[in-house]
């Protein structure tokens, strides 16, 4: 009987009853994580509002990056910010924005995402779509939040290939819906636990009797550890890992940015509590997160009822208590969990600027995990 | 072919050769957390100068509660400081003593472990204790450090049992060697994944090539979430885990704090972000980090070449490189979640104050693991 | 001219109107900190429903310290917990409940300030205060808040002369109207810039267009620095100052607790912002935050409309946007540098454990102040 | 007789002895900050090896903006990084490279000034200076450190006229030697209390017994408040300052960056405890830290004794203790306070994009202030 098996008979059948998705790669090969369902998305899309954009760039076998967009909602997201909470785990990242999302608790842009050395061009496109919304003529001062992780491996990253049309783009061509996985956007030459990362997606959407509300998370996956699936440690056994010759050789070790999207009306607090949890789904995927991980999560609310107009009135926001936090955080570290499989089973086998980087052989993984996988 | 030896197949032998020292009730069991291999004790006084004391408090069915005490070294702490570092992941605890280690950057006490409610006895014998050593009668200052836990469920917490006289017992009586481990000291009244909790210990030795290094951890284990052994969710099977009704009762969730020292020359933030990594063994145990729980880390060094020590001039002290970190954070995750798993094994049943709970049943576990165990 | 006289022709009645109250030594003397008005007590109590009780221990030459309890308001505490922030501008200090407070945003009991190695003894009264409160029978966790600054020049802090009762009366008594300041409470063996120190208390009242909001504070000065009154360094000319001599001695260099209350509808996160400006106003009176020296500040709302109570619904709670809140940043750092001076100069001289400690000499000190004086 | 002949008369000859070095426009205006001394230049160059580097862009009445390059020292900084620290006292700002700062405890770039929107076009000029620099060539990871303020007023900030051109430019061009202030570089455009700001500078060097080090210190301009000058308040007086007009308005009300070196071996911990105390200085100056300002400090060491190179060796680095910190602090405090002042004695009146702003007028000035001046 499979692990998972126990998990599912013993908990009601609101919680057990997976929706088979868009982003749903990982269950379509009978890799459940965790206890509670996903959205009919299965992906960060599935909290209303949220949309995503990617832009690839890949030309011949030394350009391998890109730009990917998330939008809490599709207003002007600087005249409607939307609180939110950033956590780091590792800081070894060049993550923009983060000391304003910590004081002022809200994000006012896009959430752009991209490789290590193009930050400035990402933070640029941020700025100027920012600048060009309508109804934002007097902005004089723009809070670009921009994550990233190094794709130096497959991508000629001192290159600088990304231009800030191609983030602009990313934001301009967002949109609702599934969410593309693998090689595309920033994840387009990530690699993670020695095999092909990208970007991942997944969520969770909890019980009517808990909330009912929707978590989901979006992930760009480029770190290591011992690779492992739903507590399968499968990494050695694929020759994807080897610690001591890794330590040896101090290479950069990659990192992961972890996006959190929620309905629920969350303070910028408990946002930023929720984004923690995030780190359990990472801890759990393998990562001890080495010293050269820059590992970040950033959350957001898109409720109505907490967002963030200008006004003079005093804002009456709804704040669910501390107390009822606990399945949100349970749906974070799954999603995030998740994401990270969708990401590597998404992405395809890549030649690149300083070698290949295979995708992770499913044929070879499922063998390796308890049996039977059938749901 | 169970995936331990999948993993242990591909790594070199140094780091593979498992030791089975006292705190081995896991591994004894055929539980093997991780690739790295524990020292000869398996437990935090595997770091040498390391002692530990525990004060067993349990009178009829209502009380069940104590004290454990984990010192750096056997000298005069106050005037030999340790660096050390803290994170906390969920701060719903009582933590005493965090700010100061933050701004300094050190440890001047012994590290106590208590009930909730008895946060204030175990300070004042550590205050007490540190103004009657030998050397001290200057001191007007004293930090101490007390970590706790909730044991509400099976100790009569409010009538607050624990004595001054009981947490001085435990520093002094403080010991190297083997640790003992489940209901004892401030494990005694512990319930983790709703099963029997406890103080668990663990640790690792570095391979020389990676430093040779040693992390022990010691663990007050009372917290909650989905039960998971070495990967496997094994919590709703034992149905020790029904998500909805915890949420449903707003129980207490409990906590977990996590000693973690190490003989590596590390600066007081490179402490603190080896205790940061306690938190990727809890997650993979399970936790969610629940909004109840007070999940908190304390990592020091023992090395001589960093301890602190009142002077004129200005100390040279070794600082092993940021670069060189990645082992040792590995080796506090699996430590970390060794120890929980060897505080859960070694705990008994135990009747209390509001109820019965059971002990992990180890013979129910293991069918549901993955085969074989046997090593 | 005056500068005060300069500042004020500068602004509106409304906001010069100075009200003369009962924590009114500076301004009796003529000494106007700041642009704002207090309210009517000139104290924190003029934050309706806060409530603060002093317990002084004075026995012979080497006992002098005590207890000071500040009450959010007069209801159950723990029932009905106020939304509070936390800063550490230097953390060389034993301050208790921080973690809590940080993490979940709330103060559920009374603030007690004491002396350094008494911490325990006020944490053992308010967890069994809050424990023997009706409708707190089912409680089995406190976050006991307590700060303490270093009384021991005064005071035989090594005999821990406060008892648990000691910390109970505090609370018990603690009541609205004026607050007693100078040698009372936890300011009873204070020392401040190498005077005597103590309990000294200010408000502020913004002005109606500005939202009327209240911000009171009470400081317990035992700090040190170049002593500066409304801007003029005062500290060498009173020779209470000798910067080499006191690096060399390496004394102790106390701490400042500052407790700031407000009616104002804050967030958790925008009272952790007002709490950090109380450190502009410790700042203008001299410090420069010296390493001995533990310096925290809490904050807390007692609008009803942030107050959190237990329930199932999700409350709807007032929210001061960010950008309404610079006055009472303002108001923050102005009433805690009078708070000071106010503590200052209450205080009376004593002969104390290890010497004796005088008064600030205010018929030394206004000599030293720009003329005139007169308002 | 002036408070600040009260001052000095109390002290050691030592710490008397002030120097007119380069950057004394507020000395040669006989306004003297603190207790301490400054070093012969009165700059932050003061710390030997320290650069500075300003690009000045002007352009008509709407482009007043530019860079400014502080280099840590004059060797390679990727590959003999600093150890550093940083404090964000109102992070309502885009300081960029902050996290990998708190992880790492270490600066490896230029650190960059520029205005709010240019953000983004400096720390393209820092990677791509770094990648090129000889011995990077395989260097895939640069963190950008970047601070800014906003210029808005006197310059057309939404044009974004800083160009990657001219931010490296100030990093090729900076030097050793007196640091030009006011409107210079990224101090071009700024305004602080409704005066025109921009780059100031000032140092203190320790006396021998107090360890003789030197504390150097550049601040960027641009931040509100009551102007206090040397403890006088002159902001009303000069209509410079209308708190409820400021409110209502609704203002963008500036940031301060301040940069503070130092030759001292501190560790990164106490480098961050360094920045903090530059705050002190802000505070005196009259800002209570407003709703709007982005406030940063960051510090570094350049003594050779922490610096940090690649290698495999354990290094052995010079480490002052905590208790040896106190001098440091009251220097960083002092010489930010003064550095702001010599900002704004040094700017010029300026008609820019969307007014005039006149400097501050110093003959206005000292007839407020208590005499006699003459020094």
């Amino acid at each position: 009987m499979s692990r998972k098996f126990i998990a599912i008979a013993a908990l009601p059948l609101a919680l057990a009853a997976g929706h088979a998705g868009a982003s749903d790669v990982a269950r379509r090969s009978g890799i459940v994580i965790g206890i509670l369902s996903p959205g009919p998305l299965n992906a960060i899309t599935d909290v209303p509002g949220v949309r995503v954009g990617h832009v690839t760039i890949e030309r011949g076998k030394d350009i391998h990056t890109g730009v990917t967009a998330i939008l809490p909602h599709g207003g002007n997201l600087f005249r409607e910010k939307v609180p939110a909470g950033i956590v780091v785990a590792n800081g070894f990242g060049k993550f923009a924005g983060s000391t304003q999302i910590e004081e002022l608790g809200e994000v006012e842009t896009p959430i752009l995402l991209t490789n290590t050395l193009s930050v400035a061009e990402a933070m640029a496109a941020s700025v100027e779509w920012t600048l060009a919304q309508p109804g934002n003529e007097d902005v004089r001062s723009v809070n670009a939040v921009v994550g990233e992780t190094n794709d130096g491996m497959l991508n000629d990253i001192r290159g600088r290939h990304v231009q800030v049309a191609d983030a602009r783009r990313a934001i301009e061509t967002a949109a609702a819906g599934a969410v593309a996985e693998g090689n595309v956007g920033a994840g387009t030459g990530t690699v993670a636990f020695g095999c092909k990362g990208g970007i991942g997606s997944a969520s969770r959407r909890l019980p009517a009797s808990l909330g009912g509300w929707t978590v989901g998370v979006l992930v760009q996956a480029n770190y290591g550890g011992v690779l492992t699936i739903d507590g399968t440690a499968v990494g050695p056994a694929l020759g994807r890992y080897d610690f001591q010759r890794e330590i040896e050789e101090r290479r950069a070790d990659g990192s992961v940015i972890v996006v959190v999207a929620t309905d629920a009306p969350l303070s910028d607090r408990n946002l930023r509590r929720l984004a923690a949890r995030a780190f359990a789904g990472i801890a759990r995927s393998g990562s001890s997160f080495s010293n050269g991980s820059g590992d970040y999560a950033v959350a957001f609310s898109t409720a109505a009822s907490v967002r963030r107009k200008t006004g003079t009135a005093i804002p009456m926001v709804a704040d669910l208590p501390n107390g009822a936090m606990s399945p949100a955080f349970q749906a974070a570290a799954e999603a995030t969990e998740e994401a990270v499989l969708n990401a590597m089973l998404s992405a395809r086998t890549t030649v690149g600027h300083r070698g290949t980087v295979e995708a992770l052989p499913l044929d070879r993984v499922l063998p390796l995990l308890p049996k039977p996988r059938s749901r």
